[in-house]
């Protein structure tokens, strides 16, 4: 356990909550966030930041630094003991545009410690878009291979093939999106300072305006007509499936009786379910489901193809 | 095991199907089932019959039959030997209305057999209005009420009580709606035989049309405005947030690689998340919110409260 490190880290938290907001509120044009401070009954708590603007229908940023006994159900998981004290503090973004052209942004930056000493940060960014452009994919995934370049030789590689398992949607059988990195318990290690995994985690963390600007760039003025606001609201019942279902952030938040207003931010602001929906061939929307799966390698994907 | 008894049932859930689907196309005057006969790979299947009317804006019927080895992740649940048979029967029915005035309803009846001789019977059926009103929420329950008491004197408590913790949405404190009733695991025992529990799930599932008729008549043809609309998007996403986080069925369907498409049949059409919305003191949203907990004595409510 280390007081300072534990503030610092928090502290630092809480700058990229408002440093990520103020370049969102730019971003979007028009949208300011409001805010909700929250306390957690068993110790600690959070600032929940919501916008509902021109580009962002429905975006929250969420900062919490909890602290307590660990629950039941959190045991296993954390390989602690029942009667053991941690701390938890990160930031945790999703952001639903209006125009279904633009994806779906998600990240989440954390660190976790154990007051036996054991500690270790996680999180990861990714994209889904409602329509997939293979350029876009590509430079999204190229921007994240620079950042984890700078942090591990082989980080992009592993990262990536995480976040491919962990945003899979089993019983549809395909991925959330176009994946990015996850990657979670870095701690220190031979030839890796603890310091050097804050630099990453926060390297993550401060890309994420300039990684969404451009993600949205190209197509945040193209026109769209009704059917493809349906498609949008289909991908975001999809969406909603994998972060009910199978979210471990969420199911531990709800099984642990987190605040579920915070949690559920993630929820898009309008989503549809429609029976057995097919797509024409040919289309976009065939484009984005056969590339909604795992190990497509974006870096090197020929747009020839 | 009793192949006679397996096929009678089958036959029968098969034609409460059928009955069900004339009676709701009926009720709806515009409508039409469409269907989709499904194989289950691992053994049996189903037919799925789905409506879009002028009342029902979505509506699914299922009927499915399906046999097999216990897969693993059954086998806890269903106190059964991995490697042992099963069969399952059923009829499983959501019905998400246009108007917001109108609730969603859902039944369940279900058989189950083991082919070591063990089986049981399930099912219930349970009422989610968007906007409650007393009135129905007591002759909704009075209707099964008139059922349960025709089965045994203190069914209707039982199963009520039941359903009141089933439909439990914990994270939001609140029930899934007015309730209704729910069972499980119904086999012959004292002065109970198997064939007097069949007759008492059929009499659920022949009730299905008449209950759904009277739970629609009052408000059918009523206007509402664009506030009502987003708010029935609300509860509908309660009504997911059940499905997927809680609901055991769908959550056993989908680990067990059951039929998706059929699964989230239930799912509604549209359903809208808003960060914290507050409801108006004194509105009917204030006192729907207040009415959607576990214990109100429906039978016995004073409309004077």
């Amino acid at each position: 356990m280390n007081d300072t490190d534990r503030l610092r880290i928090q502290r630092r938290f809480e700058l990229l909550q408002g440093d990520i907001c103020a370049g969102l509120e730019q971003l979007d044009g028009s949208g300011r966030f409001s805010e909700d401070i929250w306390e957690r009954p068993g110790g600690g708590g959070g600032r929940s930041r919501i916008i509902a603007g021109k580009l962002i229908e429905k975006g929250g940023v969420g900062f919490s630094a909890v602290h307590g006994v660990v629950p039941d159900k959190m045991a296993t998981i954390l390989q602690a003991d029942v009667d053991e004290k941690f701390f938890a503090t990160g930031v945790s973004i999703v952001l639903h545009p209006h125009n279904p052209w633009l994806p779906i942004i998600h990240m989440n930056v954390r660190y976790f410690e154990m007051d036996n000493g054991n500690y270790w940060f996680g999180g990861g960014i990714d994209l889904t878009p409602h329509y997939i452009f293979a350029e876009e994919a590509i430079h999204f995934h190229k921007q994240l291979k620079e950042i984890c370049d700078r942090f591990e030789p082989d980080a992009y590689l592993k990262f990536k093939a995480t976040a491919d398992d962990y945003f899979y949607i089993p019983h549809r059988k395909e991925t959330r999106g176009v994946g990015g990195i996850f990657f979670d318990h870095l701690k220190a290690r031979d030839g890796m300072t603890k310091s050097q995994i804050e630099d990453f985690v926060f390297s993550v963390g401060n890309a994420f305006v300039s990684i969404y600007q451009n993600a949205v760039e190209n197509n945040r003025d193209r026109a769209f007509i009704e059917e493809q606001i349906q498609w949008q609201r289909l991908r975001r019942g999809r969406y909603a499936e994998f972060n009910l279902v199978y979210d471990r952030g969420t199911k531990f938040g709800l099984e642990t009786d987190g605040r579920a207003e915070s949690i559920l931010m993630s929820l898009p602001p309008l989503a549809a379910w429609e029976y057995n929906h097919q797509v024409q061939n040919g289309s976009l929307e065939q484009f984005t489901l056969e590339h909604l799966r795992k190990g497509i390698d974006w870096i090197n994907y020929s747009l020839a193809d």
